[in-house]
């Protein structure tokens, strides 16, 4: 990737990575230059920060930390990153993610992040795209675009049910499937 | 506010514009353009889209939608607001902001709202600035100098902690609360 | 289905389809009619409204609505219905349903929305029925018949069960299984 | 109350009846023929079920059942009643409700009840209202006013909150409460 | 069985009849007579009392309600049988036995239900043979001479995990397994 | 007391004891001897194990374990006695109870605890009085009278409440309170 | 504090510090030498880190941390000390604690913080005792003595409830209370 | 093996041994000599102590204490050992661990476990290793290698990501898994 990174995906380990090419699929398919790379909150903290703080200094805008269990990830990169910070909450683990999702979420005043939904990659994306949104019209008119697509497809698939009826669409549903 | 506000906060009840004040100082302290009001997801859906839609036009850039109980605003707004969408969870209610918490994050694929912790007005403030500071540097500026001064702060009660003892501490903090 | 549709079954996603198979089966069973489609809260919030207004002018009297996460759509449904809005919450995601079990019964005072049990698609077509049963005989008799059915059923489950044992009971009832 | 009664509200313990004025005063507002005794499903099960046999062939249409903890009484009325039984879950003990809501809400496919929110009392008037408002047009007229209302209120305190400005408004309704 | 049974064992649903058998062969290693039969809180609640009187009449002595859901069943025979009643949770549905938990053990002050285990139906099965035992000399040797041979097989295994080691014992362990 | 204790209620705090009152005094209204003491499963466990040893030698037949947090004392004692230990889980700490109660209700496979609702020391007392009622005649006797009593008290207020009415009753409940 | 510190107790935000009191009291007791200081893991990251390495090369043995909310301290301290780290998870806010209570536990495989329960601010001093007791022949003594002296008093508790009866002993303690 | 054992694992059942091979491998990598033995709280109960007595006297250091469900074992050791003891919490259950977590971690003030965790017995191993190292420079050494290993391995991984590219990563690591 030439251009410099708007959007950094950090994530707490690689076999995560399944899970975040939702959020770098959407970045992609919205042109906005990010990289991805594995980075511990606890296994390698000065890289993570070295990292963050290397990316701000590039002009990088909005990072997207993603982890499970404890997940503090989120929380340490909004300690050194001044721009948003979006917390992707891993299902992994006992606790199917409530853990994560409090440890992403419940920030104490002063150090927000910005939290979606547990194992919800592409919302990251999406909130990181209505982000740079706020600064770029292109790109606010893209998600306008992308937000009339998902009413269509909701229309389109109504239509089906009505044409085909119940039985005959969740046959073919599950046949796909 | 003769300025075009670039923030909107809205909030499902006024019982809880006490717990609102402390974004909307936060903004203040910002010099950010903002306006309030109240807005219901349930009890007045049309003129909640109204004030989305009308605020989008003017150039509004950020949506703050604070809901307590099975909280739909934020979701709500999201479906109607291609810009970012702040959820501020509220505890009102018998399982204390569980309710808001997973009703205001665990938003579908395609409509992200930007969670923060429960009640934590203020960091729903500072995740606006955040994202307004991802365009403009005096922004970004100021808001890493308000992350300094938390470091200070943090610093000068070490201090004091270590200068007058763990006891005396606690029962000249105690008079104050 | 020519008939006025008095029951309309609204699912926020079509690969939730086959859960409410079993509402719209009940309806038939007790010959009320009624029409199903998808409608998002949040991919398609405008079109969600019209159905909504468009099924109240036609004379429809209640309305199903079924989503999973953060489920709004029976909260969205019932500030623009001012008949019954029955809501049921799915199981998808991290959370098993907790969540959206949670958006769906914990409404603010004002906006009732009738809940059944998660994923418990059955009852919400037998809600509707027993809603439709409260002015019309024939359908509250058609009602106490099928509830002395299921007694019934239950009885001769126990009778065999007597008869059998336990074991074998078990052993057939596997097999089928 | 010389009229027969459409709705019976049946509550657990007589120490909940406060939270009960909620229902009471809703199906007085809108005229609807009620009752409320007191019923429990452990300590007076036969009592309860002549109650709920009786109110049926006298015409009744709609039983409220309110308890908390092990929250039977829905459940145990639903298995005597072929009309809507509507579970209102209240809050006491140590659970905070989660246990009255789990075992009002979850029940078994066969034998519905259209819980609300907890504690919420209010709204299963409400709910009770718009169920006898499936066969009476004067009554759905009566609650679309009532919800044209509520978004009139809410347009009055967004008015007042816009002209006294958060500060002033905050101390004002901080004064009155 | 032509012995007077001392222990019924209750259940809402025959698919739960395989977790019961645990239950039952408890009560045939001790000797104790006992039935089982399907009887459901909700679907047939009059055959539920119906059993329980006949059951008490005759001379039984304790019952064991087991179900799943907003577990009523249990509630519903103490409410009418002045002994013992074991309530055992089950784990079917979304809520994996939560909510089948608190809706068997948190039952308002008066109506005791003695709450094992969710799906431990063994635990059912023992805490039936211990009640008995406090009138039945013989029984209360047998479950001494049960309890230690628990821990004549938790030494057995421990001598054989010295003898083989760790690995080599799990490595068998998961063949048999 | 001279006569020996047929209950023996162990309490892991004497912070506790309050809450055990309810449990003392059923056992004192039906007559049932018993002593109280406290007995840590942590801090005093050979204590423990040996007020369980000597209880049952001298023919003790049921012991009441209440604890709170992490609740071992119920199992520990299970551990050591033959006959039925009901478990009590207390509320204090900041899980309200939720730790208690899994600590002791979800024991493994060979050792039951008959586990009553958290805080509902009432229960505790009612389940022991029941279980000494297998074998005991008059004292079955004695516990249905209490139980008609119970639903005597249900209709006594039933028909105060018809007789003043909701709001006056509310007002003279909420005096007296 | 003369003597170079063996434990450190790191607290999150200065409001805790009355919770922290109990850890410190018992490190007095056993004559441990500590400090206390406030360091943030979101507000003030390098000066913990700072913190954490000068007392590492300080010869500093092992450190507590504690937090509310996501607490990410103790992990956060885990990453950069390589001897043991108590997490004492704090209970402010809207979830009591359970926040906490996961982000301290739920820590990855690799980074073990060793997490005591919620608000106990007693046991993690007298797990960091516990600690050094194990190359410390005289600690471990004085811990025996301080354990032998918790079981005493649990037995002169139980002295006093006999000699008085439980509604004295009642009284009493709630008078001193 | 015949060095005295620091460090001994209990495990409440041998089907827990395949979880606790990770604690086991650890303490082996660092060479620390212990073992592993089936324990039960509650099947076992003197055995259990006498372990732990005799670990006790033969200059045993830290015990790991793995159980499930109410999970006991850790507070009952913690009763008799006066060194750490560590709670590894199992999984199995309905409850997921939620229930073994609450009865590790939520001790009593007094008799402290350093729980990790649900099923990470990796870190249970990890723990006891640093524990050891607070008074084994050697150790200490060998953890901090062992640390930056676990940094070097993030490092690795994040340059392979570099080098090939998300989808091929993904490709190849879901190849070998």
């Amino acid at each position: 990737m030439k251009q410099q990174a708007l959007v950094a995906i950090l994530v707490g380990s690689d076999s995560d990575l399944p899970t975040l090419a939702g959020a770098a699929s959407v970045l992609e398919d919205f042109g906005i230059p990010y990289f991805i790379t594995v980075a511990s909150a606890h296994r390698s903290p000065e890289r993570t920060v070295k990292i963050v703080s290397t990316f701000h200094k590039d002009g990088g805008k909005i990072i997207i930390a993603a982890a499970g269990l404890a997940a503090h990830l989120a929380g340490v990169v909004a300690a050194h990153f001044p721009l948003p910070v979006i917390g992707l909450p891993l299902k992994g683990g006992a606790l199917n993610g409530i853990d994560s999702l409090y440890a992403t979420v419940q920030m104490p005043p002063g150090i927000p992040v910005a939290t979606v939904g547990i194992d919800n990659s592409q919302n990251a994306g999406l909130l990181a795209t209505q982000i740079l949104a706020t600064s770029d019209k292109k790109l606010e008119k893209k998600f306008m675009t992308y937000k009339e697509n998902l009413a269509k497809k909701v229309e389109e698939k109504a239509k089906t049910l009505t044409d085909k009826g119940l039985s005959r669409y969740i046959d073919e549903r599950l046949k796909n499937s």
